[in-house]
């Protein structure tokens, strides 16, 4: 038995989210069906990151076991045979010993999209977020500087996440106009249920005046997702890449 | 009774083209019925550009007649709120005295997007043409400065097109690397039958080695289709601008 690492690009529009469930198509099944299409043989695949539905991904990093004598870099050529389009393998190979997606990641990095026009974006209809009011992109700027550093994110985290402690380290937020867009980055070592929403939702928030310009720091102190800003829809986020640490960390988040 | 005009941008994966057919949906026949159910009224709109199927746009540029009261202006977000959001009216306004988008259209500009990469992209699968081999992106540039200027395009138009004269004037072809992305930029007073999509297929051939440097030199000089490129897929073609003349001009192409 050896381990296979792939890492997977999809379009989240017309899934119902990476993991498995019963009333809609997810990633995860549709890999998972390939993979069989392929051995013959009924295989979990692990992820990285269970992306919520309509959020897309551009490097999910994914695990699985197999038997099968198919050469490690060829996984990717075999599985996109029996993909659809809308996800595809950009790469296959051995992973190491003991390799898990999830326990070995040491950091992410996501994307949210805000097209900000008057009308909204057709092309970017299933990619973005439409605000039509002017944002103020100084102001977004300044308040993501905030929350760069160890913080309690607990009022950055969407009731029903599971996380033991809210404390999480983010390495860099950046807010950037390109075209018509306003894109954030957000780049830490893990994160909490809907963080990245509701991060992109607080910024957006500050930019058009909605809330205060130090409205981060009143939700570190105050713990209170409630002051906070909307939780931006799904389809704006994209899951850009996972970090790994190069063996198996002696703790687990 | 008033003349409208509306800049419309679409993504044009769901559609069987701009023209309205029987067999497939298409971008103006949504807008005519987006335009019956706002005024009562069954009203023909006519657009500067007749794309092809699963071709975008994003300043498809149309106009039609109407004895509506609604102000010019808000056209756009009263269309909007008929329409699905793969189709936008990005602005509306009043026409010129006598304005017609076909006829007083003075040129346009497309671009084209190769995905070239070892695997296809997921995320641009409906927006791009997948070249998995290496391009020569100098090879392409120079060959793009050959089409520049007043040519005999006759080798660079699908047979079923019904121009007078194969004669065309392009103001500028840029190739430049985006990314994992080759996005070919051209711009030219008018357009033959597929020609951006053979244009885009020629320099393809050319930047993977497959046509020699001068082909499009050759394709002038022998007005042959056949030695020329494929004709590039129609998902990497959008339809970014259409120019127009200030008043009504003397010919008409």
């Amino acid at each position: 038995m050896r381990r296979i690492k792939l890492v997977v690009e999809y379009d989240g529009t017309n899934y119902g989210g990476w993991q498995l469930q019963d009333n809609a198509p997810t990633v995860q099944g549709c890999l998972e069906q390939a993979l069989f299409e392929l051995t013959g043989t009924h295989t979990r695949i692990t992820g990285a990151s269970r992306t919520d539905a309509g959020v897309h991904a551009k490097g999910q990093i994914t695990h699985f076991d197999t038997e099968s004598s198919i050469p490690a870099d060829r996984f990717s050529y075999a599985l996109n045979t029996h993909l659809p389009p809308d996800i595809r393998v950009q790469d296959s190979s051995e992973a190491k010993e003991g390799f898990h997606s999830r326990f070995w990641t040491s950091g992410k990095r996501y994307s949210y999209t805000i097209y900000n026009k008057k009308h909204a974006s057709a092309l970017l209809a299933h990619r973005s977020w439409h605000v039509y009011r002017d944002l103020d992109i100084e102001k977004m700027q300044r308040a993501a500087r905030d929350l760069i550093g160890k913080h309690d994110f607990a009022a950055f985290c969407a009731t029903g996440g599971s996380a033991k402690t809210t404390v999480r380290t983010l390495h860099d937020v950046r807010v950037e106009r390109v075209d018509d867009c306003v894109i954030i980055i957000v780049e830490g070592d893990a994160f909490l249920y809907n963080m990245v929403r509701i991060i992109a939702g607080t910024l957006v928030g500050v930019g058009d005046g909605d809330l205060p310009e130090d409205i981060i720091l009143q939700m570190f102190e105050t713990c209170d997702r409630r002051i906070g800003g909307v939780t931006a829809p799904p389809q704006g986020l994209i899951l850009e890449e996972v970090f790994h640490h190069d063996e198996k960390p002696g703790w687990v988040l």
